[in-house]
Order: C-alpha cells, then sequence, then structure tokens
C-alpha cells in the first residue's frame, strides 16, 4: 500500500472540497485517515483538514493526487515542480501537467509562483529568469521552452463560495429546469449586471442565430443600447441571419410576419453577398445599407464584435477569420477582462467560449437544451447559471428589467 | 395477382388524398393503373380517379385496400358490411373494424349511413331497426350487439381543405420548430379564436402544470377572463399546483420570488388536504378559501373543469372521478360541440384528448417537445398547428393579442 | 434575530449531509455558528456537528429548521411532537407534517418511534396505545386519527453511504450521459443483480411501451427465464403491445421486418379484444391463445404481473384495476421487499413508482430523455443510477452480460 | 391580378410535385386553374400538367414562380437566363439566382444547359464560349464573370421516385422514431450497401466524437475492415478522441471499463500531442505508435480521412486545414462521386456535409436528437432515411448485418 498526506485550506466544507476530496478516493478505491481537521466556526472562517491517503499501487496514488489537487489538495511535503524542453514547436514534452481554468500556482525554487492566465486544455511554461509561469497552448510553444511535466509542486486553488454576499450564482444546484419559474432570477441577474457596470466590469454575450430567428433581437438591442453589453461573440451566420432581417425583414426568406410561408435562401445568401459588396459590417452601417438590427447596435455602440466561422457557414462575410486557430487567439484576446458572459443559444460557440473562460467569470447559459446548458457552465463552480428554456422570454424578461432603471442608478 | 378497383373524390391532389394513395400502393409492393382521372380546374372543383390495384395475394390485397380506405378510397362494387354479434360484453367479434377519427359511413341494405360520432379505436355498432351506426367503445357494447366485420361496405371520408379560405391550419407542414417566429401564427390564431367565438363555437384547453410552475397562469386566467375558454382539461395534480400556488404562492414549495431557494413538497400537499377539507374546488370558491388561480377564474366564469387522475398523483380533489375509464367516458362528454382545442405542456392529457377529437376540431398543441408535439397533432391532419416553445411566451403573446380587440369586434 | 442549535450525526462529510446543510442556511439568507465538530478519521467512523443556525425571523428559522431536519438535522432540545386529530376521513389537520421516503422517527413520550413505512407525500398518524407511529396516505385517515403536526420531535435519517463496501449505486454523481460509455456500469449492476438474488433481493421492473415496440422484449424475456425479475410493473398498453406483437408480430400494426410499411391501430385494437374475450392474461396464456412474449414470460415464471390504467388507454385487459387510488396501494403493496428497481423507458410509470420507494431501494433509471432520468431517481441519493440511452441496447448488453454466469454463481 | 402559365412534367403525383406545386399557390394567397393535365396510368408513365397561377401583384407572382420553379414548375415561355456580371471578385451581382442542391438547367441561346454540380447556396455562372453552366460559391467568382439574375430561363428538375425498384429510402415519410423498431432498415440498409459495392459506388461516413466515446468504435472499424466505407469525414476532436482511446484507454480520461470513475482531459491533451509530435496520423501508424482504432483502420484500409477542425478544438491534428473556407472545398472535393453517405451522431458536420450533397446521394442519419436527424436530411426527398437513435445500437446491428454476407456476394 502507498500512502501521501495531503492538505486542504479555505472553505472546504460549504464550497464542497472536502467532500469533493473524500468522493474522489473513494471512487478511486482508495482509503483516507484524516489526522487534523479545523472547521471554521462561521462563514468567513477558514477551515483547515490534513488526510492521508492510502491506495494498492503507487500508479494509483499518483493519478489520485492528480485529481485531488484539481480539488484544491496540496501535498504535505511541498516540493519543486518538475520542467522538461518541449521537443519541437507545437508540441509539449511527454507527461506535461495538463491545466484546468482554475487558479494554478507552481513551486520553484522554493516559491510558489502564480500561473497566469489560468486557461483550461494547456500547459504550463516556465520562465525561469523572470520566474513567471503562463498557460501555454500548442501554438505557443516553442522548441525548447521549459514545460511542467507530471504534478509535483502544482497547487490549484478552486473558486470558493464567496464569504461576503451570496449571489445568485453560488449555489450548488443553479440550473432552472423548463418547468421551474425564472422570473426571479432574470431579476436577480439584471441586479448582477447593474451592480456590474458599477464596478466597471465587462458582459459579453454569445449569441445564437435563434436569437434573431425567433425575433428576440429587438431584446438584444435594447440591452445594447441600454450599455450593458461589452462584447459580442457570435457565429458568422448569426450576422448574415441579422443582416436579412435588417435588409429584407425575413429569416432564412420566411417573413415572421407571415405564417406558415416558407422562404428559400435567397435573401440570406442576397445579405450574404451585399456585406461582402460593401467590404464588411462597419462599412455596410457607414455606407447607410445596414439601418438596423443587432450588429448596426453594435457598430453604433462601440461593441466588439468577434465573429468566428465553421464549415456550415455560407461563405465569410469580410474581416471575419476564417482560419479557427487565429479566431481562438481572438476570442482569447477578447475574453480577458470580461466579468460577466451570457452565453445565449448556442451549442457550439458557448462550449468554445466557456472552454476559454477564467474561473472566476460569472456565467449564464439559456438554451432549450438541458443538457448543452449543463456542459456550458459545468467549468463554473460556484459561478455558474443554467436556464432551460426559449432565448426569447429570457431576452425580453431581462431587457424589460433592466429598462426599469438606469443602468447608473443603484439597485 | 389479385386486383380491385378503387375510387376517390374530392380535392384528391391538394389535400394529398391521390399521393398518399399511391405512396401507400408503392409502399405495399403493389401496382397501379389509373383508368380514369378528372383533376378539378379550379381549387373549389372537385376531382375523381379510378385506379385499379394490383397485389401478389388475396390477403395483401385486402389488407391494402383496408389501408386505401383510410384515405378515402371506395371499392367500385358497393357491397354491404358485414355484421357479426358481439360474443359477450365489453367483447368485439373477431375481426372487427377499428375505427379511424375520420367521417366514416357504412353501407347498408343499399343505403350510406353514417356513423356518428366520428371516434377512434373503436368499433361500429349497427342498429338494424333504426338504421343507425354508432361507433363504440368496448365499455359501450353489450352481449349480440351487431357489430361491423371487415371493411366491406366501410367509406371513410376525410377531411379536405376548404375551398372557401386558407386559414393557418390548412398547410401541409404546420409545425414550428423552436427557432422558428411564432408571433405571427399566434397572432393569426387569436383572430380564429376571435372568429370562433363569433360563430358560437367551442374552445377547450388542456393544460400541463408547466402553466402554473412557469408563472403562466395569469395569462390563461386573461384567457378565461376575456371569454375565450369553455372547457378546461387538466390533471388532479394541475389542480393542486394552482391552489398551492393561489394559498402560499409556492410551486412544489418554491417560491417564484426567490431565485433558487428550493422549497418542500409540504405546501403542496398542504394545498390537496384544503381542497380535501373544504369538499372540492367550487366550495373552497364559495368558501372564500380559494379567491384567485385558474381554477377560481374556470368558477367564477364558468368554465367546465373536467379533471383526471393518474397513478402519479398524490391524492384526489374530491369530485374528480379516480376511475380512468369512467373519466374517459366524461372526457368525451365534455369533448362534444367542442371545436377547437389548445393542448398546452401536457403529453400525457394531451395524446388523450387528441385520441377523442373529431376530424375536424382545429388543434394546437405547445410544448418544448418537439416530438411529442407531432404526436399530439398527427390526427388532425389540415386542422392542426404545432408550436414548439414554452408554454409562457406562448400564453402571454396570445393573450395580449386577444386583449388587443374585444372578443364580439370583427376581425 | 432567532436561534436554534442543530446536531448532525453519521458521515456527514461525505454523504454530503453538512455541506448540504450549510447550503441550505446560505441559500435561505441565514447565519450559522460551528459549536462542535468532530470528523471520523476514517471511512467507518462517524462524525458529528453541533450548529447554532441564526435567521431573521421566527418564521424564516421554523422553515430552515424544517429543511434542515429533512436533511438529518436535529434539534438540540428533543421535545415531542406535536399531534392533532384528523378533522375527518381522508382529512389531515392543519400544518401536518409532510412526510419524505427517508427513514423518519419521532419522540412521543421521551422515546424515538420508528415511522413504518418510510413513504414521501404521506402525514405520521400515531396510535398512543402501541406506542407505533405509521407514515399514511390521505385515504388511510380516519376522522380522529392523531396526526404529526408541526415538525417538532421529528427526526429524519438520510441514507448515507456505505462504510464497507463502495458499490455502484453510491457515488455523488451516477448518471451516465448519451455520449458517455455504459458497458462497465451494465456489468457492474449485471454483478449487483447476482447478488441481489443469493442474498434473497426482490427485483421489479417497470416497463415502458418502448421496450416492446423497439424490438427489446426478448431481452426482458430472458431475464425473466433466468430468474432475475420478480415484479413487473406497467402501464395497459404495455401489455397490449406486448400481445399484438406476441399475437401478430406486430406493433401499432407496424411489422418490424417491413422496413417503413406502416400499420394501422387494428392489431393493437385486436389484441385487446382478444384478452378481454379471454377473460384475462393468464387465461389467455392457460387457454394456449398466449404462447409467447413478456408476459407470457412472466405467467410462467410467476413474475408478478402489476397493470396500471391511464386515461390514454384504449381499454382495460380484465382483471386491471381501473381505479388509480385504488392501483396506488396494490402498487405501494407489491413494492414491499423490493430491493432493486429498473425503471426502463417509461416517465410516467417510473415516477409512480419512484415516488412509492423506500430509500434504501437500489434504482436505475433508463430513458432517451436526461431530464426524465434524472428526475426519476433523484429522491434515492446514494442509491440510484441513471442511464441516458436506448433501452434496447441496454436490456440486451445486461441480459447478455447475466448470461455468461448462472445466477448462483460467485462474482 | 397577374398570371404565368406553369407547366409540370414526370411523376408529378406520387413525387409530390403536383401536391406541392398547389399547396405553395394557397400557401401564397394566389389562385389556379388547372389548364390540361395528363397522368400517367402506371407507374412508369409519366404525367403532365399546365396551371394558370394568378396573384395578387406582379412581385408576388415573380416570388411565388421562383419558388414553383423550385419544386421543377418550367414557365410555358422558355425565355434565355439574364446575365450580370459580378461587380468584384468574390462577389455576385444583385439579384443573382441561388442555386438549390436539385438537377437545374439554364436556357441559353435557346439551348438547355445543364449546370453542373449541382450545388447548394451558390450562383450560377455561365461561360459563353464553352457554352457550360456552373454552380459557384463565393470564393470561386472573379471580377467579371456572368452570372444569372433573377430567375427566368432556369429550369430545375426534382428528383422523383425511381420507377424501376422501390428501395427503402423512397418513401414520403422516412424518419424512424426512437421507439420504433429499427432492424428491418438497418438490414435493408445493409442490403443497400452490398448494391453500391458490387455497382462500384462509393461511400462516405460522417462520424461524431459519440461514436468513439460510447464505445461503437469497432462497429465502425469493422465496416472498414469489410470495404464498405471510402471516405470518413469527421472533426478533429473525433480523431483525438480515436487517438485517446487507441493509445490510453480512455475517452476524456474516463476508462470504459471502470464504472463512474472519471478522469480528466490529460489524455485527451497527451493523445493530440503525441501525434502532433508525430508529424500526423498516418506517420504515427507508420512509427506503429498508433495501433488501433477507427484511424488506424482508415490509414491500413486506405479510407479517405477528411478531418476539419471547429473553434471548440483544442489543437488541430499535424495536416488538418484550420481554414474554414480551404476545408469545405477539401470536403466539396472529396464528396464528388459519393454516392451514399451515412450521418452518424455529429450535428455539425452533418449539416455541413448535407449541405454539400448532390440531390442523388442516398443519405441517412442517426441520432438522438430527432429535430437534427430531420434537418440533416431534408434536402435529400425521396432519397433519406433518419433514425432517431444510439448510433452504437445502430452500428452494432449495421456490421452484424454485413458480416454475415461478404461485400461481394449476391443479395
Amino acid at each position: 500500500m502507498f500512502s501521501e498526506t495531503i492538505e486542504l485550506r479555505g472553505h472546504i466544507i460549504d464550497s464542497l472540497i472536502l467532500p469533493k476530496v473524500l468522493d474522489q478516493i473513494l471512487t478511486h478505491g482508495a482509503a483516507f485517515k484524516i489526522g487534523e481537521i479545523k472547521i471554521g466556526q462561521k462563514r468567513a472562517d477558514q477551515s483547515f483538514a490534513r488526510i492521508e491517503v492510502t491506495a494498492e499501487t503507487s500508479d494509483a496514488l499518483d493519478e489520485l493526487v492528480l485529481r485531488l489537487r484539481q480539488h484544491g489538495a496540496e501535498t504535505v511535503e511541498r516540493a519543486n515542480v518538475h520542467l522538461a524542453p518541449a521537443p519541437k514547436e507545437g508540441v509539449f514534452p511527454n507527461d506535461f501537467y495538463v491545466t484546468t481554468n482554475q487558479q494554478t500556482f507552481v513551486r520553484f525554487d522554493g516559491k510558489e509562483i502564480e500561473v497566469r492566465p489560468a486557461m483550461m486544455d494547456g500547459a504550463i511554461a516556465l520562465d525561469r529568469k523572470k520566474r513567471a509561469a503562463r498557460a501555454v497552448k500548442f501554438f505557443d510553444v516553442d522548441k525548447g521552452d521549459e514545460i511542467v511535466v507530471g504534478h509535483q509542486g502544482v497547487h490549484v486553488v478552486p473558486v470558493q463560495r464567496s464569504t461576503a454576499h451570496t449571489d445568485i450564482f453560488q449555489f450548488i444546484n443553479t440550473m432552472v429546469d423548463a418547468d421551474e419559474p425564472k422570473s426571479a432570477v432574470i431579476r436577480e441577474l439584471g441586479q448582477e449586471l447593474r451592480r456590474a457596470r458599477r464596478a466597471k466590469g465587462r458582459i459579453a454575450v454569445v449569441a445564437g442565430t435563434a436569437i434573431v430567428r425567433t425575433g428576440a433581437g429587438e431584446h438584444l438591442e435594447r440591452l445594447i443600447e441600454m450599455g450593458y453589453i461589452d462584447r459580442l461573440f457570435a457565429g458568422n451566420a448569426f450576422a448574415v441571419y441579422d443582416v436579412e432581417r435588417a435588409l429584407f425583414g425575413t429569416a432564412l426568406g420566411q417573413d415572421p410576419e407571415r405564417a406558415f410561408v416558407g422562404g428559400g435562401h435567397e435573401n440570406h445568401l442576397r445579405a450574404l453577398n451585399t456585406i461582402r459588396a460593401c467590404g464588411g459590417i462597419a462599412a455596410a452601417v457607414q455606407k447607410k445599407i445596414l439601418t438596423r438590427g443587432i450588429l448596426h447596435a453594435c457598430v453604433k455602440h462601440k461593441v466588439d464584435l468577434v465573429l468566428t466561422c465553421s464549415i456550415r457557414d455560407k461563405g465569410p462575410i469580410p474581416g471575419v477569420t476564417t482560419d479557427v486557430v487565429e479566431a481562438q487567439k481572438i476570442m482569447r484576446e477578447k475574453l480577458a477582462g470580461v466579468t460577466h458572459v451570457l452565453l445565449l443559444g448556442t451549442v457550439q460557440h458557448s462550449m468554445a467560449v466557456a472552454s476559454m473562460l477564467a474561473p472566476t467569470v460569472k456565467t449564464v447559459c439559456v438554451d432549450i437544451d438541458s443538457t448543452a446548458v449543463e456542459r456550458a457552465v459545468e467549468h463554473q463552480p460556484l459561478q455558474s447559471i443554467g436556464l432551460v428554456t426559449d432565448v426569447e422570454p429570457f431576452l425580453r424578461e431581462l431587457a424589460e428589467s433592466l429598462a426599469k432603471r438606469s443602468p447608473t442608478s443603484n439597485t
């Protein structure tokens, strides 16, 4: 039998750190013995636990300790991280440590260095001279870069429950199912967005085509006009839908004012052609060809627009990056500083954006598909809300709630 | 090879009768030869086709002709129906003709007798003396009753497209998907309901618990108050939810005004207990214990309330029939004379009610589950609309649309 | 501010009792102070916590303590329960304590009495003379019966993680999503069922119509033949589908051997008629009219068959209770002694049965709808597994896994 | 009132051409008068109809005639197409004719020229000298290219029902719902694939990650080994999953042999890193690093592998085109000559591929989401089947069905 002693610190009970650690130990068929435990008396107090973990093989113990680290466990013996050079450009050394989106520290030369930025699905590159650690993606790495291997010396600090204030994001279960009431959540979300504005937060929306198609665009426009949106992430198709609606009043040729009279793809393709002819969205607004719609509102209100392409697109709007690796770099850049994200009616983009978020970004996902909602928010525990509903009533109610008070008023 | 000649009459092209007949013939591996065909020049004109159908075996031909009859085919040689006595109470003779919900005639003694009412999943009992035919369920039949066997002499007349007017129900595809615009359909539905009122139609709602839980109850109450609802079909659970909301302001203990603060079943059970103590819904209204909510509105506005039970119920409200066969009889009775049905957010009740509708009842189904919507309306071709959406935005928009004009105003 | 001190005992960390209690306190806007805490060093050791809870109003505190009790909290001051007489037959006194399905004790005359059986959504009737407490439904209660009111003196003991053995049911998250591998879970479930047989457990299946329609019936028959099923709960419609398949080889008239050749309801209705003519399932088997299928296997292998009706049924099979309250009584009776339940492809019946289960019944739910699966198992924490998949591959793999070894062999 | 006379030819009844045309006319609020009609007596006979269409405005008539053309209508007066030059590279002239995926002819200089290839969502470029017409995408067009504008002179020939043989694709409704039997369809599909092989058809699979994750990979490998797959289209993520499974036996770190023991993203990222280090899939096979799995089978059996990227990818495998416009060109090229496509468990790729298919490509879509299935096959009427089910039982049953006979044997 092989043993190692780990330590946990913080709000380890109510942020579920200790229960998750014990669950992982049991799930992996290992045993535990709690050596010392100190539970904070009040909400603001820190707790502490020292646990001896025992597994049958050395490999099983190593695998388990890696999992426990991701829930915030530290080993008692603080060793330095191991490093290995990247064998070639774009390739990490074997056994590289795979990052999570949680706050992470590495121990080097006896000191704890924070890995910046926190980013999922990368490696950690360490700069010995600058004593700096950064999370890197494949495209970031050059031959010879020193990369953390194994997990020794890595310390993850999971997001914990705030002690100051219980906002709507900080519950254990924050899914609102299709048949549950949503008004209270939407209203509190409105208040949170107001607070965010006052605190100079940055709010991003990830927008799916259903917003335009179901006629919810006007509500999103109101949010933009009221100054609640700083960045808008969407697919090329979303942009084309919005332009089609603005130019022709239709969605895939269907006039929303005429029930069951289907249209064809003509207007959609022509909208795309028009923007291509203009040379892009901003140019189309400038030329007064695009005079309404969500994109128009974005240009007018200086919302940063990040459009990306997929193999389903009928053709790119000028200026859109068609290379997905380039697009990811741009998205990552544009997500820096964002404090709140609304993921609205688009699985594909929501998952892409969600995988790039820092763990403290407050995240709301709205979709009619409950599985999609769960997945989109699973990496933001204690920071996310999922609502299973149509995107139209959500946006309408949010816009109405925000319109009642100006963004600068107190809550 | 075995052949039989069939005839089709009516709007056999645009009501899809001829195409469906040819599709059935091909699907069954049989062959056809069109003997005579006359296509109406204009929309109002009748068409006619005489088709010789050939199959490999006599049984296959018989099975095929049965299917074709259900699409409106008549055999050229008009024979009388065959009859056999019911062998005992509640049991039909072998090979009894199984009814559809389409208008059906039987030939007896050389005359065509209409089967009344048109009702699915029953048999046809013929009264020789009265020369009357009626569709009967198992529980309707007594030993010795004369029941139609085989399908000779049976003539089905499918619903055809109206020639006078194309309303929103009369399209081939009337499903509105989750990401399609719904406002135009809801607005036209509102106009249809206004027309229905003026024409002394009867409108029924089949209501699921999500209406109460999502807070859409107020919109349904407005419809009731404006006089648009004549009958309300629901489960016992719907009633208890509405009472819980009215008495305690909660749904399954959850206060819709407090985000994520879950409740328990206590208020739900206590609401049920209160109604049981009162002796029923009407009594609770009379005693001024139940002073708001949908059921209260039903009692006040004399909406006929049909509540049924299921094995999931926590206990019956007094007056509710707990026997499902009895409940079906009551439902059938209460659906007589109904001209429009809204099936809202409840698969179980929608399917039950849908199976009892005459083919001319205009039917709207609203649910977040597209498969459920499709099934609920499949027996009402050219008379139904399906909307895949939350029930809350649907009811809100319908109520707003109807509130703009009084029910008695012209469209 | 109002305070009360509660105590928690048992595996309060890894069974999530303490975290859930703290979460409830925070969610309700209350505060806590942990007075004393003792955490068991090893898995088998008990833990203990004493917590002072403070809320703003007396009512809020009372509501909160009720919630905490349901997670296993006891108040320090052990008072006797309060009792009130039932005002009339079938009606509980106001403010009756609403039962959960967890093990529950009431304090009466200074002694703790266990409420038997543990049953959800009822009240607790106390017999002073016998010093016995039982959970009662509305239909169980007579005028004057003494019923527990409020929640003083009630002590709930939630199911905790076993200390002896970690079986597949005892994880915090036991949902297997549509795109996750299922073989390992199914194989371990097979081993669990083998163990159950050896330990004289009782296994019940709740069976939906999709089992018959998708052709998975043969796999269920194998389970029955191998002796793994003791009770089968299903709807009347399931029975009729199985008979139709046995008599005609079709499902709703559709021959599974002929692609896309749809049938009609005729065979379905005739199957029902045949069983009615025979006088029931057992009679049809005896008369050698029903010679194959699931029901036939049930009769041959003496599986207890519990069929219930719904308003969607086309007509009851003889012997089936058509009254839902009566049906619930029979179901409750037939679930006594059951140790394992498989809920297969039927939301309606699964939810009904799930609401009647003791908290220790190991429960597996299989359905293509993830929301349905979650709801069906939510009342069986640490005792349930949910698999989002078609019921056919699940049953096939389970039958294959069990066929590899005889039920009497060791694991 | 404005009128135009149109003509229809072919199997206009059983291929639903005439009914759809009449439905469009009614839906658009227009009127019709059938001038001449000749219905083929037998299945192989052609039919003909001449119809005068009347609409209220010239624009409405023009819009309607465009729709009718897409169902195969020709105007009686055969005019030449109108042409306009592309205003700049990558931009079509205003009012360009938007192509469908149906066989299309343009009339130029009094002659009918077929547009090749048939391709959706493009324009038609006409080469006067070569008298050739081709469908072009935005990226195909150069400044000054002559492009068809309006719809005059365009003639669409929709796919019609074969007269020789009714295969499983040629039914009006070819959706198999979750609760319907699938064996017969899968068996007939197996026979179709055998016929396809003998006839030198080309079979493509579009593969989603669920195939690997649910353990269905082995069945797909068998299909590859038996020689039934010519091309495999998938996302980068599918490839990484397959490599992770091959190298580590896990999927997202989860060992399919250990129930509920979740893993992390480490193995996934390391699998990706390994392939990057190798320099690609083929190199990894050559170096004997990748020795099993689907990609390995593809390399060994010379299946053409087309991998594309999305913004959700964690990093591209070497050799994968990261530019989506380039990727589309490659996909289009690799789809040339394909006669059968299986779209398995991936909405995103299925929709992308489906939009590039010629109308005669026989298409099968399998997914657990019924809406996705419907959309993936909607552009292949009379040539497609949709099955709502898990991809695992589908692939297993198909592989078993094909393994029973060798691909070269007769059906």
